[in-house]
């Protein structure tokens, strides 16, 4: 069953004047020269752009840090490909017939790049306005989930309830060493968690403040780890 | 001297209906809660956008690579500080006193968040066509500076050509290590400069891959640690 871009753009609530720009979105590098790869840049950019101007109006009291941390969680490979699995782009990927063997329309990569590229076109097609109504529509949901009460906690809270949330221990911390005069210590504290063979080390003028460090890097290692 | 924001507005060729927004674009963290780093996290965002956008228009047959490596080129720290100091952006920052005192007008980081920071205060004031125009003015002599002949050269040669611009000697390549079945192998090598204690290795299925590979990956160290 051959399954027509027109079919997918037009559940997409798209109308392209320039059709071709939508099929080259959904057209994977295993296709050869003439792919998504430029498009998929372009959406990337947007994509980022788009979410960062709308955080910043919908959380006028963030920090440009809690922005950055909400904007990550909203946009990264996995929730793209969720939100392109929401609406079957899957099924209408223009994939080589390796990728098509091996199951290229599931992978998270080649859908979140598709999803992208579609933003790409788009912007292309349609300038900046709709292409940023579109894509505040597809991400309505998430942006709605985002509770206003949790961006702005604490390392260690954040990483204690990410914990929990994952039924496993509790993050351990344990000091490692203290250095300099009574006025001036630093503190080294290393942070372990029962989901990661690294641990994390955080220095601080407090305890208190090593052991924040020591959870902000281990959130960030675990974000980077993830799927 | 106290050196007004709406005289470097002017020099700027910006006039805004909400000057506040300008003033808290010069206001570093440093004077307290109420300062620019909401509005750089805007900017840096608006700024990724446009660059992007124009860099996919400039080079129709570049690569997302290539596309990605320009817009880093054009689009970092020090070049934008670079800018900064070119509009004489350091004589406006407003700045607490222990910055003001350790000469922060000078300082690369400062200077840069200002500049997103006023791209991001410009977004809000006028829209994104206007902030777009402004920002393209801003690099036209960057972007001018690109050639269109240096985009798509390979990783060894870029490397060999950042070394002559610097007058250092030129990479060495030594191969480590083959390994596998003739028909199989895998090549692993080491590149080292004379501006680098650090080497970089590179893989690759011919020597000639694992020395681009490791080309790659030295250009990325350097970018990494440039000023």
């Amino acid at each position: 069953m051959i399954r027509k871009p027109e079919t997918l753009a037009k559940k997409l609530g798209l109308t392209f004047s320039q059709p071709q720009l939508f099929s080259t979105a959904l057209t994977h590098r295993s296709m050869g020269a003439h792919n998504n790869e430029r498009l998929e840049y372009l959406g990337d950019s947007v994509l980022g752009f788009v979410i960062a101007q709308q955080l910043y109006e919908l959380f006028p009291s963030a920090g440009e840090g809690a922005l950055s941390r909400l904007r990550a969680s909203l946009v990264n490979q996995s929730s793209l490909a969720e939100l392109a699995r929401q609406h079957n782009i899957g099924d209408y990927l223009i994939l080589g017939s390796g990728e098509l063997k091996s199951g290229g329309f599931r992978r998270d990569s080649i859908l979140s790049d598709a999803l992208e590229a579609i933003m790409g076109a788009l912007l292309l097609d349609q300038g900046i306005d709709a292409c940023q109504q579109w894509i505040l529509v597809l991400f309505a949901d998430k942006l709605a989930e985002l509770k206003a009460d949790n961006w702005n906690k604490d390392p260690k809270t954040r990483l204690q309830e990410l914990m929990q949330a994952k039924r496993k221990e509790l993050p351990v911390y344990e000091l490692v060493s203290m250095a300099g005069a009574d006025h001036a210590q630093t503190f080294e504290v290393k942070c372990s968690v029962a989901i990661s063979d690294e641990s994390c080390i955080g220095t601080g003028i407090s305890r208190k403040k090593a052991e924040q460090a020591a959870a902000e890097k281990m959130l960030n290692l675990l974000q980077n780890k993830a799927p």
